[in-house]
Parts: C-alpha cells; structure tokens; sequence
C-alpha cells in the first residue's frame, strides 16, 4: 500500500472545500441531452451583453503572437490603469482575476496562527484562500445579509492580519456607504490590510457607494480589487488587478507567477476600459432588468435582498433545492447560494430582457407545480 | 508613520526575489528607440513557427463567449489528455501554465520546516515555489551542468516532500535516461513526491529520454508535468497540465484557482495537441536550428552545453554581461543566466533558420568589436 497523499498535505489544504462555480451550459446541456443554445445561464453573474467590440478588436491584434509569453509586468494595462486611477504603476498588482489578488493577499499575510476576518455570506474566495494557507477564518454574523462593519471590527484581534470586504458584495448585492466605510478604515489597526473588494462596483447606481480610490492615500493599509470579469465583459480571460500602496504591491508582485495574466487578457483589458459606450450600455441593461426582475418577483409573491450588483438574491421563504432542480429542467441555470448560508435563496443573474423573461417564465411555472 | 507591510509579509515572501523573465521585445524598443519588428527575441524559447493554424481557429470560434466564464472543470482539455496520455480525468490537473502546477505543488506540500529537493541550475520556479512557502531548498549540485540523481537521492532526508527533476533541463538542455530515471524512482521514499518537469519533451529526439507517462503506473509519488508554451506554441495563453495519482489530483486541484485556465487557453490547447502537423514541423525546425546554432558556435571557437531541448547554452568561457548587452545593442535578445550560478553561459533559444543567421552574425560582430 503506497503512502496517503491527501494526508501529506498541508492541514489547511487537506480541509478545502474546492468552489463551486455556476453550472455550465454545456455540462447541463451533456446531462439534459438538451441543445446549448436553448438553455440560459444566469448564474455567473456574466455580461449578457456579449462581447466589447473594441476587445474583440484588441483580442484580433494579439492572434499573431500566440507563441510568445506575455509581458511579465503588464506594462501597457498598468500604465494606462495607473493613468486612469490616479495612482503609480507602483501601486498596481495585475491578477489571473481579482481571485488571484484576494489569494495574494492571503498567501502573502495570511499564515496558521493568523487570521482573516470576513462577513458572514461573503465571497467564498475569502474563506477558501483563508483555510489553503492554514489560517484562521473569522467569520462574523451579517445584518440584514449585510456586512456588519462595526462587528467586524471589534472581531479584530492581535492576530488579525487581512479583513476582507466587499462593496457590494456577492452573492448578496448589499452594500455600505461613505461614512460606514470612513469610519471602518479609521478604525482598523493599521497593522491589518484591509482588502475592499469592488469587482461589482461599475454596476453600482447612485452615488451612495464610496469609490474605493477615493480612500487608498489617506489609508497606506487598504487595497482596493477590481475586475474585468463583469462589467467590462471578460470573464473568459481571466483579468482583475489590485491597488494598494507600493509596498503592498511590490509584495504581492513578489508571490505572483510571473505570466499570470494571459496576453489576450492585457490587450483586450486595455481596450475594455477604454470602452466607455459598452460600460454605459452595460449599466443600462443592468438597470433594466433589475427592475423586470424585481416587478416579476412582486408578481409571483417573492422577496429579495436589495442589491447594488448585477444580481438580485431572491428569497424563497424555503429551501431552495427542488426549485433550483426544476429550473434546470426548465433550461435555466441560477446559482444555488446554500453554500453560503442562505439555503432559502437563489441568486439570479441580470441577463437581457428576453433571459430575464425566460426565467420568470420558468420560476412561475416550477412554482405552479 | 504607517506600518511596514513588507516586515509583516510571511518570512518566506520576504525574501522572495521575483523570476526575471526575457526581456520583451517591446521593453528594448522603447529603450533603445527600435523598429519592434527589427528585433529578434530568442530568450524565451518560444516557438518560433508562429500560430498553430488549428488553435487560431479554435480560438476564433471562442470570441463569441468572451464575457462568459471558462469551464473552471476544463472537461474538454481534460477528456482529451486522458485519453491520449492513457489516464482518468481524476489523474489530471490543469495548470495556468505548468509554472501553475509547480506552484500548486508547493503550496499543498511544502511549509517551513519542511523541504525540496532540486539541482543547482534548474528552473528558477523550483527555487521560487519552495521559497514562497516558507520551506527549504536544498539545492544538490550538478555534474556537468546535468542533474546529479544519486546526489539527489541522498540529499532527501526525513523533511523531505517534494523532488523536482526536469527532463531535459532548463535552462541548462541536460537530460537523464530511462536507466537513471527507473534507478531514481525505485528509490524515492514512497512518501516524497517526485515532480517530473517535462517542459520540452516533445523536443528531445531519438529515443534516449524516457516517457514519464510511462513510469505513473508503478510510481504512485510521481507527478509529470508538461506544458502547451513551447511545441505547441501557446505561450501567450497560460496553460500547461499535470498528471499524477488521482489523490494528488485531487489535492492540487483543491489549491487551484477555481478558474485558472481561461477558455481561449482551454480550447487552444485542444486543438494544438492535436494538430499533429504543427507539432511534427516544431520539431523539424528545431533539430535544423539546434544544428545551424552549434555548426555557427563552433566557426566562433565556442563550445556549449549538449542540449535535448529547444535551446542551447553557450559557453563563452567568461562572464557575458558585456557580451548581453553588446547584443541587446544588436536588437537581439537571449537570456542572460548568471542567475541560474551559469555567469559564463548565455541561452539561446532556437528560432527559425533567419533568426539564427542573425544571432550568430551579431555575436560575431560582439566577440570582434
């Protein structure tokens, strides 16, 4: 009998629960024996808009160079976001996703003995990065689905290394505002980073959510992630970056793999934020069918949790497990959020007019049944 | 004064000194005010065929799907290497480059206090890895350049969790044989995993090296990985595979990033691995260029390290600062290797018979000037 690999590994390795990511098409369209092109996923939170035209351009213009690394220090997308951030190219961290720069972070601060601190129903990337480093992860209760800033900063302790915070926050939608987030960062030891993730902040309308750069001069222990997965429609590629003061950054660049980020994904990331028509029509389509979903909920008797993002969590006031079942023999893939402690939602997608009918369409007749 | 985020990074990231990659052809345009398409770059042994026409294609018929996230499973790569390589799909791990699966390695099976076992002048991301989790390194010295394994052998103590061997070595093209590799593995303890680097295998030629897919049977602690950024041409896209026992698999797939592959790389690969063509002219190539190099070294009185790969390491028998820099001037880019302990050597990838031509007639305009 050979040796126990599973029980070689790393404590904190060996009690991963690796992420579930929303089904894809074509793994229900395999078990359903059903065509792809009829099925509709809204369990991603993707851009159901398609593709950029101008990344489409920019993706084009790399074809020839299929061979060749990419550029290690992404100079182009990291002088042009430093240009458009306000900040030094210094302070940037390019990410394989903003996944990469959460998993930076705890890879770089995070170690047993030490611990993270993250709200109840938050990304689970925070407590998955947390556990494969052997570190602790303190998780604390939510408020209304919501982060609970000021319990999440008496949680700190002398051990504390990384508090994790999102705006708004998946799989919820919930966010906070200006003086919630300005009294947090005052108040956070200043041995402690805090990581404020926004991959969702594009989507936010109004101006009551703070614009996370806005605070990155006065507080050397923040970093502020973002991502090219949603709004900027390039979750295939695979492209977020973090900023931080230089030595956060210079840091984690350390720990990076030194072609993390695919050439594609630097070319078609410059374009993409550059594309200020497709983010607007983005924004628009997402504003839309928040509403169409909310006013479908209203008709069928359902609530949700209000939310900034281009999702909505529509709570069912049950278990959630048999509607999502009969969903997906409708065609319709939503994303089941019981891992997250909410067993009685489902989150579904902001997709176009037609997808977002479609699952109504579907959820009415699953609950008629 | 604000904390020091560096002094609160693990031990192990402190000191981490990041991988220096090949100088991109744009960083010495802009320094040096070129034409980029004057340039040569044989510094990352790339392939120099350009784009596999059949992975072109696959990537084209995957822009529709760009705002939509990769299959995090990657059924179709994985279905396709199983089958080829004669392994379940369970056995693989998908990698953003092989560089990924060295690293996830590490970080399910090294911590400090614990150690890794590699050859002086090997992959500088053994060194990488292994520091970045805090373990230590115990760097066995090489006989003539190549891998010493009985050394190695007797450099694994009880702290030992992971061996890196590379199978013809970078960036030295050293190679060990069946005989060695059986002897090698016969004798690892069973509970230290051997990671069997096979980056340029398709290049090696005659039947001199062996197959690692051969030896996973018999060798539950063996993992072989491989990589799609050099023959079959996908350096820009990031993905690489490793195999192993499904144990393994399933411990490295744990720490892997749940979307680390993106889906041009997923459907690039699938159509390069089986462009047999492509493959078949790369290795053609390469034998021609690996013999115009050597017959131009030898006109230079230059002797070389004899290599399997698809680079050669030329020996100049003092340091080459000066002569790097003399071909930077030249617009040709090789790697500098005194990073690797090999200050005398540069390494010089294989490029087509046009780029050779004008390495060799620049070198030979340094070593006159």
């Amino acid at each position: 009998m050979s040796c126990d690999f599973i029980a070689l590994a790393q404590p904190g390795v060996q009690k991963l629960s690796p992420y579930v990511p929303g089904k894809p098409v074509d793994e229900l369209a395999r078990e359903l024996n059903m065509d792809p092109a009829s099925i509709v996923k809204l369990a991603s939170n993707e851009n159901p808009l398609g593709p950029s035209p101008k990344a489409l351009a920019a993706i084009r213009a790399e074809l020839d160079e299929l061979t060749r690394y990419p550029d290690g220090n992404g100079f182009a997308l990291k002088t042009l976001l430093a240009e458009r951030c306000g900040v030094t190219t210094t302070q940037v961290t390019l990410g394989n996703g903003s996944n990469d720069i959460l998993e930076l972070v705890a890879r770089a601060y995070l170690a047993p003995g030490l611990n993270a601190v993250f709200s109840a129903h938050a990304f689970a990337v925070y407590p998955i990065a947390t556990q494969a480093v052997g570190a602790q992860a303190k998780v604390v209760p939510a408020v209304n689905f919501g982060h609970d800033l000021p319990a999440m900063l008496a949680a700190i302790d002398a051990n504390t290394r990384v508090v994790f915070i999102a705006n708004p926050n998946n799989p919820t939608g919930t966010w906070f505002g200006k003086q919630a987030l300005g009294d947090f960062l005052a108040a956070v030891p200043e041995n402690v980073l805090v990581v404020l993730d926004e991959a969702y902040i594009e989507y936010a309308d109004g101006d009551e959510l703070p614009d996370g750069l806005d605070y990155l001069a006065d507080h050397p222990n923040l970093l502020v992630s973002r991502t090219f997965s949603k709004a900027y429609g390039l979750a295939s590629l695979r492209v977020g970056y973090g900023l931080s003061r230089p030595d956060v950054a210079d840091v984690l660049n350390r720990v990076r793999q030194p072609f993390n980020v695919n050439s594609f994904a630097l070319a078609a990331a410059c374009a993409a934020f550059d594309d200020t028509e497709y983010l607007a029509r983005s924004r628009e389509i997402n504003t839309a069918g928040m509403l169409q979903l909310q006013e479908g909920c209203r008709e069928l008797g359902l609530s949700w949790i209000p939310s900034k993002a281009n999702f909505l969590a529509i709570d069912f006031g049950r278990d959630t497990a048999a509607i999502n079942q009969g969903l997906l023999r409708e065609g319709v893939i939503v994303r089941p959020v019981a891992g997250y402690g909410m067993p009685n939602h489902l989150r579904v997608s902001i997709g176009l007019p037609a997808e977002n009918a479609r699952f109504l369409e579907a959820l009415r007749k699953v609950l008629n049944a």
